[in-house]
């Protein structure tokens, strides 16, 4: 039996041949702004349209260098919080006509080796979130001139732009708030030991319960993922001076800890103990999880992202420039309240107490 | 102030003269199997690494009309089945060096509208989850030789092959499990209500207890949100003749019934209510859900979607195709277990009762 050839993809010059016009005019009629009658438009539309044509971008992107492609680098997407980032990022680079081309990677790995070869795709800018650029990454980058932002992580290397929330503020907010609530033993679920974000948070919640004479805080590393969380936090409750006051450095890992003090311990949250997280992920607001959190607007990070990204492009002689995003403390369930400085801001119970220390 | 040029990206011609060599020669040391003299390739490499210089894959891309781009069209990505489709769908493409153009869409709404541009990127394919292609894109890719899979959603449009789990087998299983388990009144939790998948769940589900005589089966939908979900448990739970035995149509939506089942109503899971979800989603194993299911492996949905566009791309004369993949139901915690029919497998329990009907 014969087989049949493989479909070819229509080209420029079957569209002209099929319009009856010429092959630059279907150029023409494909480039925002260029001249062409209306009628011979309408004529080379149909015709494309009849043969399955598409103009192609890429080769547009040669001659005007710009793609309109951002590189995306992410790790742990199976935390809510970057499925927010990603919807985020992505709604408003469609606004604007662009798209994201996706790097993974899995938890505590470095980002996808394949990321070094981005600027091969003439990528406008990469954003990296939960995830971290390599120097050689960095040092490619400055010298193309392609932005680098890194959304949730800090950095020390050359040109790369940072946008973070609160990370040493939220730690000492946290520490008030669950001091005030008069807790006895203080724990500390961070992400990876050498991750910037967590390291910060953890920090800061040590340092201001450790200035006001409270025992040692319990450090411990959930490295971002559930089942982390979850054996961090069993080991805590197993032992025997277990903490009633834990700061999960994410909700995700929060909800691994409400979980296994809970339905491993048979603990009463908030009664036995209070857990606070970190992020305010859309479920923490939800009944079914109603978490002590304090918030890291996804959107706005990504606003800010997205605003340095569009200045560096314009004017590749900027220097890098770091953005932090505030947030608040927002009292739910699963914490115990001190009794004061709650107020109700849009909705949201929020604790403003002790904000003059 | 005097403000300095934009930087311009390094071209091969900089790097042939860097290098001392031809243009042709940079253009060789870049394309694979090519040939050129190893000390003259170490020279340009260099050059190359001293400029910046990245081989442009775009153009490459013209020259061999194969981008290594895989377009993925994705909604509910807050649902961590999908987190897991995109994660393995990255691994996967990344072990052959593809990548991912992401097109995003909110829950409920037609897939990104810039789909219908999506071939102007050159793509190789397109795969859909959670959404569904519009007939426009499925002529033009089928106009353009390009695959369209969708996974978990079934389509009657020309050309396009779907991957999804086993929906109506599942449906009858857990009604039989529910069934066998001494339920009195049984409830269902879809999705949208054009969701094929929900849509086929639901009918087997309800078709299973109906040909038994139960009472009819409270039909909802939860539109695969969480709030969603929440909304329609609140609904159901509140009214006189609550039911015993709920399927939800995803885990999410599960982790939503049962946040609301026990802490907006006081009901012990699985004492007064079963509740059983369906995906098998990680978290759905851990002790802070330990949710009863049916499983739907997303690695291997994925790996059946990447082994049709890789038949569809070497000979786009096929047919599209259809595959379904095999799934169990997961006895866990969170629904009352009927006394025959469990065995272990894998460390896991399944429920095995009453296959022969």
């Amino acid at each position: 039996m014969k087989r049949a050839a493989p479909r070819r993809a229509p080209t420029e010059s079957d569209v002209a041949e099929l319009a009856g016009v010429s092959q630059s005019a279907v150029s023409r009629a494909f480039t925002p702004g260029a001249s062409v009658a209306e009628t011979t438009r309408m004529r080379i539309l149909d015709a494309a349209q009849t043969l399955g044509y598409q103009p192609n971008l890429m080769a547009r992107s040669l001659a005007t260098s710009r793609s309109n492609i951002v590189a995306l680098a992410i790790s742990y997407l199976e935390n809510p919080f970057y499925a927010q980032v990603v919807n985020a990022l992505s709604d408003r680079l469609r606004a604007t006509g662009r798209h994201i081309l996706l790097f993974t990677s899995p938890p505590g790995e470095d980002a996808d080796p394949a990321l070094e070869r981005v600027l091969s795709y003439q990528v406008d800018a990469i954003v990296m979130t939960a995830t971290t650029a390599s120097l050689e990454l960095a040092l490619q980058c400055q010298k193309s001139g392609v932005p680098i932002v890194q959304i949730n992580r800090d950095s020390t290397l050359p040109g790369i732009s940072t946008v973070r929330g609160e990370n040493r503020r939220a730690g000492e907010r946290i520490a008030a708030f669950l001091y005030a609530g008069g807790h006895r033993r203080y724990a500390f679920v961070g992400g990876a030991p050498d991750s910037t974000t967590g390291r910060a948070r953890g920090a800061a919640f040590a340092g201001y319960l450790d200035a006001r004479g409270a025992p040692p805080v319990v450090m411990t590393h959930g490295h971002y993922t559930f089942d982390g969380a979850a054996q961090a936090v069993r080991g805590m409750l197993s032992g025997p001076d277990r903490p009633d006051a834990i700061f999960c450095a994410s909700d995700y890992m929060a909800f691994a800890a409400i979980g296994v003090a809970r339905r491993e311990f048979g603990l009463d949250v908030p009664g036995d103990i209070s857990i606070v997280g970190f992020d305010d992920v859309p479920e923490a607001g939800r009944t079914a999880y109603d978490l002590t959190t304090y918030s890291q607007p996804a959107s706005a990070l990504v606003e800010e992202a997205i605003k340095i990204i569009d200045l560096l492009i314009e004017d590749p002689t900027r220097r890098a420039m770091r953005r932090e995003v505030r947030g608040q403390l927002l009292v739910r369930g699963t914490a115990r309240v001190p009794k004061d400085g709650i107020v109700v801001e849009n909705d949201e119970r929020v604790w403003r107490g002790a904000e003059a220390e």
